[in-house]
């Protein structure tokens, strides 16, 4: 892992401060969440899904059915782009024109490889992004769910975090205009534990949910 | 606005079930958000980014500087994907391959149009769309201001809306395996409220303010 320059692809035009190219500063916000929207092309048409991913070492991960569309397309050689997106708040300015998010963002391009090796360490890795400490707690994978399973890996070539945090900024003529302003801060959190309707009965909420349930915030 | 049947782009092929065609229920999904994903094509690659949205009649409107990379590359002719995502809640089955999560997500695909017309209307309806109320209450757009931001028109020609909810579904054999299964449902919402340090003496939390942090869920 070396740090990168900023590339034609990602580095940030307006607003230029608010890019960030260190990758631990990148790779520590990756980590902070688990779906991405997955940009790709079909037929040279810009397509978006939603996703699970994971980040281990210098890759994103991501899995699905074999016959996955989005996956498949991936594997023609071109080029991916993931984005991340974490929703801070809301910045109510004194005039629309000033109105603005708190976000946290990661884009990553790369070019996906398909892999078969240690297909199961690294899908329980999914799960443990999620839910830290689930995965050992499962049932394991058995071959044919494997081999159900297309898992791919996006080498992070090029990769750029934008963070937006603070007050609104105003134009100086703006600041003494009776306006209220002020930032409106977001949270996400896991609200409500639901157990299986069909739970077996004495099966007790595992250590790693009640731990989950402890967190304030989702994405911190 | 008529009901559309599912395209070669829209259709949900693995568990089609998911997939919502009708434009009310689409429509409804869209407005309880702000925040999209923007797919779009640079030299025939694929670029995704985070960006607002308002949704008037059968289009969506985004907006930005007038040199905005993303904008301009919309104006060019090209289909746009815009992929909305509400992640409701993680949901933990008895095996990795079985666990998923509930969802709501829209994907809308059309060709972006440039708008003049009713610019400061369709700007304050941005603002009201994150915090319903506001714009009555900030200082008017001035015509420089209107000038500095491109406004594009994305018409609603294709879309589809994917959800998912309820608890996981296993294996039949897996149900009497002894581990614990169920949903942790999520919820994003305003934790608090930052006045601008440099608000003015003596002007109260306005009315929408107050409202809107009685919100008990950001996207319901």
């Amino acid at each position: 892992m070396t740090d990168q320059q900023p590339s034609e692809r990602t580095r940030v035009s307006r607003y230029s401060g608010r890019g960030i190219y260190r990758r631990d500063e990148i790779y520590s916000l990756l980590d902070k969440s688990f779906l991405c929207q997955v940009g790709y092309t079909i037929n040279g048409e810009a397509r978006v899904l939603p996703n699970a991913y994971v980040r281990i070492g210098d890759a994103l991960y991501l899995h699905g059915h074999l016959q996955n569309q989005m996956l498949n397309a991936l594997l023609d050689g071109q080029t991916a782009c993931i984005s991340m997106t974490l929703l801070d708040g809301l910045v109510l300015a004194r005039t629309g024109f000033n109105h603005s998010v708190n976000y946290r963002s990661v884009t990553v391009f790369g070019k996906a490889e398909r892999v078969e090796e240690n297909k199961a360490e690294i899908l329980d890795a999914f799960i443990n992004q999620i839910v830290p400490g689930r995965a050992p707690t499962i049932r394991a994978a058995t071959p044919q769910e494997l081999n159900a399973t297309l898992l791919i890996k996006i080498p992070i070539d090029e990769a750029v975090a934008k963070v937006r945090s603070g007050p609104p900024k105003d134009k100086d003529s703006d600041y003494d205009n009776g306006i209220w302003a002020g930032v409106i801060n977001l949270n996400t959190l896991a609200e409500s534990v639901e157990p299986c309707p069909q739970l077996e009965a004495n099966i007790p909420m595992p250590q790693h949910i009640e731990s989950f349930m402890t967190q304030i915030s989702l994405f911190e």
